[in-house]
């Protein structure tokens, strides 16, 4: 039977299994969502020990556990370790969603739930391609699974869990499903991830909160000083003013960018996608350039004072923010964390006292094209889709990635199927059933080219 | 029976009614304590015929109730008009309190509660000058009370109220219990106002919560943006820039400057109270001119993208702030929003949108010291705290003051016997028992030397 005809003939079964992994909250920035973790992890197991794995464990780490599977077919196969997240983001603002974020919904032929793209449904993909090659007898390589509960968190336990079992998670090759295709009729492949610094800021002024009229123009007001400080770190060309934060960014040579800014980029779209009357970034650098190959500094967060209904006369004690950095290779996350809480602090004035926490942080990656498994993943994605992928560099980041690079010494290929409009991280989060059935379509594709290519 | 042994014999009940009135938590911005407003001037109400009114109504407004009530002892005495507000403001940060805000407690000699002080305390005090006048068929004046739940929002529908209600508003003189004095050993009179202004920015970028590295850099986050906009609102002399802000400034001269500078102020021990390294304001004044003189500008609230724990990766659709002013005589709030709201769409780029919401506003109040009105309050205090008290400029708003003088043509004496710890506005408000005693006490001469003064 073909990989087409057995999705057709077990579609509704896919959907309802995705979905019982869907319905399980499992955010892991809220402490409270702990079981969630696990009952996530566990009904995994399930799934992949249902799937036709040999074993399925899930392994305690310090932090969430990572759920381990294999299928060993024969020693000179290449190995293949897939690896995803059960772990979503959390789902404010929930007044913006227009269905339950946990309860999924299919309407106009996609998948309405938060995870329904990012990672539930991607890395699900997975479980029912390997599904596919077991039942037809037909698996051309050994699989590994490795889902962790931590992505969204900066993998905080991933790293010393990959440390602590190189053995176990050796492989030729690592494949993911957790980034974009550049649209459903443009198949690509990410070739570059973004690494990220995270930090949260605190200025404190007085130890309590002031009227603001009794003190107000005589006492530092800790919200308008970490606006001033904040306005502070970016220039006039929105160029990053943090010392030495550029001294390590590799430059691209004017060729490169040239072949970049052939990818399709439709500006009008974009703006009006997003409703905005002009990008905004970095001069100098086209929009593909600002996400592709350029650091950026976003405050994903800000608060302090009265933010309730009406007006409140306050000079409130304390002003926070989150701050983060997306970086391109070469540069260091913990390098540029020190640089920034070092800078920062120099921008407060006396009548303030300031901390800066940092929250996680990981590596920039490149894949390069020229690899036997970027090939095989080339060619699955032509069978299914008819073209040839764009290797294109994404914005965002999946720290791991290149953690995997250093940890495991393999490369990863990054096979995503989500779409720009997935709305990944925002409320009414997506996934096209379309995308959902090709991506299986093309990973069983993918485990055929890159037997050939890796016999051993 | 004087007025100590009054006071003496009666201050348990005394204190059970006042936290009668402070344990109904009305607060007037929070939509939800709509009921309360309604039940805190009913109890006012029962409270005042209980003390001795002649009549006493629950008026309605066009939002929360006013509470009048009145005692005419004869045409040919001087009539005072009571002006208090029994609504508080929130809570927030519940957690900073060390008590329930709305069950007082008695600690240390103060009251701890919501309310305590502002104005729940400082008004009560009238009820009870005025029970004794009463009850030892004393009192030398005709009085009136009026008691509004909007103070903390801008008085919002009492200034139509006076508007249709001139005639039985009609008096001689306000009398006002609503600030404090400059220490409990330093009796004072706040002889003037600042006016305020007070507004709500939104900055909107893209229609909704963006993917942090998928978008950043490429296009404008509102959270920075935000912050960009309200850095340039201050200079680097913390002077503020919007056009045309300082045109009304009535400039003090040097001699007046001189002798305000001479009221007792450590900086010192004003630094240690607030936990802070340095006092923060205009450059060119001193901390006692920056608060009585001369405006500002204070960001009060600040809010957009994620606020929870841990790490979320976005560029938040929105970011928020709530920004007040404080002005001094002769700015115009209205005009000063206006040129706020002007200025501050300049300051944004054509990547964002920008909103401005006028809260409410006020003028800024003057009180001449040689009225004979405020000559009474002076020997009143001389003879509680055995001092002349000391006519000082504060740095706060009670907008409505100046609207009594354009409405009903009526000054204002500003007899406040709150302190400067007594955090109002703040968590854990409170309010020294021994000033709201002395503070009744010191009504009740008030009447006498009013009536000898202005006898008909």
């Amino acid at each position: 039977m073909d990989i087409k005809t057995y999705i057709e003939e077990n579609k509704d079964r896919f959907l309802e299994e995705l979905f019982s992994l869907i319905r399980i909250p499992s955010i892991s920035s809220i402490e409270a969502h702990k079981p969630d973790m696990i009952r996530c992890a566990q009904r995994w197991q399930e799934l992949i020990l249902a799937a036709g794995a040999d074993r399925c464990e899930v392994m305690p780490t310090k932090g969430n556990p990572v759920v381990y599977a294999e299928k060993i077919v024969s020693a000179d196969k290449p190995t293949i370790l897939i690896y995803g997240h059960y772990d979503v983001m959390p789902v404010d603002p929930i007044e913006l969603w227009n269905s339950e974020p946990f309860e999924p919904q299919i309407k106009d032929g996609h998948i309405w739930a938060r995870g329904a793209d990012d990672d539930k449904g991607q890395s699900f993909m997975h479980a029912k391609a390997f599904e596919y090659l077991i039942k037809t007898n037909s698996l051309p390589c050994n699989v590994k699974f490795m889902l962790e509960g931590e992505e969204e968190i900066g993998s905080v336990s991933l790293y010393d869990f990959c440390r602590e079992n190189k053995e176990l998670l050796k492989s030729d090759i690592i494949l993911v499903s957790d980034t974009s295709m550049l649209a459903s009729d443009i198949p690509s492949i990410t070739t570059g991830l973004r690494g990220l610094g995270y930090v949260e800021v605190k200025v404190t002024g007085a130890n309590r909160d002031l009227h603001s009229g009794l003190y107000g123009g005589a006492v530092a007001n800790p919200i308008n000083v970490l606006c001033q400080m904040i306005a502070k770190l970016t220039d006039e060309n929105n160029h990053i003013t943090v010392p030495g934060f550029y001294d390590k960014v590799l430059v691209v040579s004017d060729e490169e960018r040239k072949l970049m800014n052939q990818a399709p980029f439709d500006e009008k779209a974009y703006k009006a996608a997003l409703d905005i009357e002009e990008v905004h970034g970095e001069k100098g650098y086209t929009t593909l350039e600002r996400t592709g190959i350029r650091p950026s500094l976003d405050c994903c967060g800000i608060w302090g004072g009265y933010t309730g209904e009406g007006a409140k006369t306050v000079i409130p004690s304390t002003a926070h923010a989150k701050i983060s950095f997306r970086l391109v290779p070469d540069q260091d996350f913990e390098v540029i964390t020190e640089q920034f809480a070092t800078y920062f602090k120099t921008l407060a004035p006396k009548s303030v006292k300031v901390e800066v926490t940092p929250l996680h942080g990981g590596y920039a990656y490149v894949c390069p094209i020229d690899m036997p498994a970027y090939q095989a993943a080339e060619a699955a994605y032509n069978k299914t889709y008819g073209k040839r992928p764009i290797p294109s560099r994404s914005g965002g980041s999946i720290p791991i990635i290149a953690g995997f690079e250093r940890i495991l010494g393999t490369k990863a290929i990054l096979m995503g199927f989500g779409l720009g409009s997935d709305a990944i991280h925002s409320p009414n989060e997506n996934y096209p059933l379309e995308q959902f059935f090709k991506g299986i379509e093309t990973i069983t594709y993918f485990y055929s080219e890159l037997a050939e290519r890796c016999a051993k």
